[in-house]
């Protein structure tokens, strides 16, 4: 069991002091004109909950207020008024502890750039912050945060990246074809240990002070824009970092699972729907600690379920992000993911919104998204899109094996074909690895071949494609045992030997495959067939497969071979997509392909095909 | 393109010479009080299509006739009033040929044991008829058909086993505990080569003289009912056999999927519902031919749609069988097979009904089955049942390959967790192998204890257990690459060195084997909870995958440990299932658990416990 006991220093937010009664209150500020007109504060201070409350301001009501278990929390529940004004609402607390606090409500923000979503039109980066680039020395260490060093030699201590450094590089993501950052998580994450990964949030109101400051976090999506880059906000519902003060001081017990000792989640999702399932393992499932020091929220519990409700529409609205990326998304619970999906949605209906979904099986991956089955279990997703991981097996397997019946790039084929299940698959975000994956070009064996088929299929296949950060310049290694696939962007940090941002940097194979990725992209971001186009997939033949994206701009032909061997293509096969196409235009190579009837195809190869009249 | 030309003797069919203006009309007889009161017959006689027809029968129409292509066919529609009396029909032809039929209308046979379906209470053998025992030498080779010969030692032969044969060893089937008896087809198969097989039919309307008449079928059903054995009866929609008389003389050519020369199905079923198919996989799946001697139906056609549900409903009403197995169920058209089934279950809606579903993942069956999805790519299955090919690749991977995170025996876990997409998994039909796949004594190696756990998994998991000839005496081999699957059962011809059938005759594994199964059967068929009982699965650990059935009868525990070593399990975590029980008796030794706190269980075992209080 993770103690509270711990002598830990104050919180960042604890540092940005309020008078003494009242340490914080929880949203930080609100909005007038929500579409929900409700709003619930949590007013955190020592005794404040043997306090009553008075307000007076026009077009705003005390509907009540309402104790917890821990005496140093008070609810208040407050309706706003569209027709009330932006403005400092002064509460006042009477009865046990007296004290005056000014709430403020803000005028929303009316920009129609913010809040762009996030769609198969886009090309989403995924960078660790503190692993790309120290933009700024003097926040790597921050006074009152529990690590007071760096140590770039140790995967699991942090090493200084930041959100400065991430917007010195936009210029770098354009060239590569970018369109939209996801960044781990940005949020405090005050833990001793380990704390650079960001998925134990210990302030869901602050940035943590070692990427930059929460205004700070509102230019950078603000730049992004101006910038033609959207940002993916990356979020933790199912549990929070042991120093989150909502556990050092819990509100009440039920705020969190509870169990004897620390008790670790199965991790096995499928328990969650089987209809064969053991009480005892969904349970562990949902209500097990995801690990030692990341207490497991009781969202059951409908404060909780507010308090993160309101929490992720405080980001939307103060910061104009594009869309969320939901962190182990089937741990939470059922009805609490349905009611905080709809409540996003309702107030922010063009917000991408994708969640991981570490599952297994099409099927699986599919339940969890928004799909045509009807409510199975108690539940009925209303999750827009998932991390296809499904998709990024059969990549792996379709690359790394030979081809079956069902095997190797048949995987690809059949995998695709399961989409029948989804509402809509355009939604879905494709990768060849992540942040807790080992690096996509150790897996595939450092095979430049190989490296080349799968980009060409990220970028050309159904759905968001994204790409985890270094992948461009043929960053490697294993995720077991060292964890060595967050290893710093080489080049973002003063003094570097290697800078790999710039293509004097590189090697020529870095370069190449820089190149390559750019060059797909950029065409990628220029030919909308490759966003909306329809996709239409023909049954591998002998180790090739052949997929075609078309609309009314155009065709574009994506041809892989996955044998080591040069084959030989009748295309006649292909005649209900080529029909009135006579030639093509590789993308990657500008080669041009004259005569469609016929082709051979290079072993381990995958083209991009313009096709021609 | 198979040839039509071959100098082919009469088909058994036409053996049973007609007056010669009129070789055949089909259904070759009818019922009054069907629940459709429609009847289309299909009249077959040179020159027939010019005719006219008129009839004077009380309760019977005549809705009109219809000409075919051919001028040797012509269709007459009936409706048949529910006050028609039984009886022989005058049908008068005039007009182009002359000619007069009596068509015969039956009285409905009313005994209520007939068409008990099939269900998870049954214990399934399927057999080969060629294959099992030859109870009639007389029929081995019979006059008018194309094989003159038959010869045992080879696997493409036919070996001379018949109904006779099969009702021999109604005892010995009963002795095993099997409840119902699955003979691949038993309909005419009068081709030159592999007529054995079955799935080639010739006349849809008799049974293979080389097994028997027609009559002997009827009893053959009737005399498994008195013996408490059902009858499962094989069906083909989707193709036909080359010397079928419908292909010889097309009645059209739209009839069957036409083709410029002989073209196979690419057997991608995943083409049936791929959003993103191309049209041409789709439709080489469905209409290109399974083998050069089996023309594809074209069910598009809505003669041959009422040809195939008129057919298969006479069969029923025939024998009075209990089950339809549907052979290739996928190939066939999807409104088709909506259709006929829709029709077969409004008529018999107590007939158990399995399809063939030789597909890839989990969604894929289900969606061949009755599931909770909504109609997708223009299909919605009205299927009770399937045969579980799933469960299959995951009880051989369970057995063959070590436990992973997915893999090994944790594939059974999550193949069966995916039985939430079907409307009622209790209907899928479990097998260990089958008359097209490798051997299961052979998959594993030959290892005894695994044999045993494969056997104890499909004895108690949900569903209805299909057991192959011959597992019971460890059959073996492989169906590549000479077809040894298909070997005859050793004691079931007259002069056999080697009588399986007996006690006597096997050895002291092969005895042990029987008494296994049998064992396991009569404990199934005398303890309903392993019919109908709730199911509970643990999630694995180590290995070790434990499942409950349960209800208010009582409780079983199954355990396997897949592992090769002993494995001490805590069974606290069992606490759900195991509360109030104390102790319990491993079903197959009889060995008394006498503490259900902790036990060890040896590697590579399956228990079957039935708790105890």
């Amino acid at each position: 069991m993770a103690t509270t006991a711990d002598a830990a220093p104050p919180t960042a937010a604890e540092a940005v002091a309020k008078p003494a009664a009242i340490s914080r209150i929880d949203p930080t500020f609100w909005w007038v004109g929500m579409k929900n007109p409700k709003l619930q504060l949590l007013v955190h201070g020592p005794g404040i909950g043997s306090s009553t409350v008075t307000l007076n301001y026009d077009g705003v009501t005390l509907d009540g207020v309402q104790k917890m278990e821990s005496p140093n929390y008070l609810l208040v529940n407050l309706t706003i008024a569209p027709t009330a004004k932006p403005g400092k609402l002064t509460l006042q607390f009477q009865g046990g502890k007296k004290a005056k606090y000014e709430y403020e409500l803000r005028a929303r923000n009316t920009d129609p750039n913010r809040t762009q979503g996030v769609t198969s039109a886009d090309f989403v980066y995924l960078l660790m912050p503190d692993r790309f680039a120290n933009g700024d020395p003097k926040n790597d260490v921050v006074k009152g945060t529990f690590v007071g060093h760096v140590a770039r030699d140790s995967m699991y201590a942090r090493h200084g990246g930041d959100l400065k450094g991430i917007e010195q590089h936009f210029d770098y993501l354009k060239e590569l074809g970018v369109t939209a950052i996801w960044p781990t998580p940005v949020v405090e994450n005050n833990q001793p240990k380990a704390s650079y990964h960001g998925y134990a949030l210990t302030d869901y109101y602050a940035v943590d002070p070692r990427y930059g400051t929460n205004a700070e976090y509102v230019g950078f999506v603000k730049n992004a824009h101006a910038k033609g880059l959207k940002v993916v906000h990356d979020v933790v519902l199912n549990h929070m970092g042991s120093q989150n003060y909502l556990f050092r001081d819990r509100p009440a017990r039920d705020w969190f699972h509870q169990w004897p000792g620390y008790t670790r989640s199965n991790f096995r999702d499928a328990a969650f729907n089987d209809p064969y399932a053991a009480t005892q393992d969904r349970k562990l499932f949902g209500d097990g600690w995801f690990d030692l020091h990341m207490p497991d929220l009781n969202q059951s519990n409908p404060l909780v379920a507010t308090y993160l409700i309101q929490n992720f529409l405080w980001w939307v609205e103060n910061t104009g992000l594009d869309g969320y990326r939901i962190d182990t998304y089937a741990y939470s619970e059922r009805n609490f993911l349905m009611q905080w999906g709809a409540a996003i949605q309702a107030e922010y209906p063009r917000l991408g919104m994708f969640g991981e979904t570490w599952v297994q099986g099409t099927a699986q991956q599919a339940y969890f998204a928004q799909n045509i089955f009807p409510e199975v279990q108690g539940f009925k997703s209303n999750l827009p899109g998932v991390t296809d991981f499904q998709l990024y097996y059969a990549l792996n397997e379709a690359l790394t094996k030979d081809a079956g019946w069902t095997e190797g790039i048949n995987k690809l084929y059949y995998t695709l074909q399961a989409d029948w299940m989804y509402q809509d698959p355009m939604r879905n975000v494709l990768f060849l690895d992540n942040h807790d994956l080992s690096r996509y070009y150790s897996v595939i064996g450092e095979d430049f071949q190989k490296y080349k088929m799968g980009l060409a299929w990220l970028l050309t296949c159904r759905g968001i494609p994204q790409l985890y950060y270094g992948t461009e310049v043929l960053m490697k290694n294993f995720s077991d045992p060292d964890g060595k696939v967050r290893e710093d962007f080489p080049g973002g940090w003063p003094g570097d030997k290697k800078n790999l941002f710039v293509a004097a940097g590189r090697n020529a194979q870095e370069q190449e495959a820089f190149r390559y990725v750019s060059t797909l992209a950029t065409y990628r971001r220029t030919h909308p067939v490759l966003h909306s186009g329809k996709l239409m997939q023909f049954i591998p033949d002998a180790g090739v497969y052949t997929y075609f994206r078309y609309s009314d701009a155009g065709t574009v032909m994506v041809m892989m071979n996955s044998g080591k061997d040069e084959k030989a293509v009748d295309l006649t096969r292909f005649a209900e997509r080529l029909n009135g196409f006579t030639s093509g235009v590789e993308v990657t190579s500008g080669a041009a392909l004259a005569d469609l009837r016929k082709l051979k195809i290079p072993g381990r190869t995958a083209w991009v095909v313009e096709l021609r009249k």
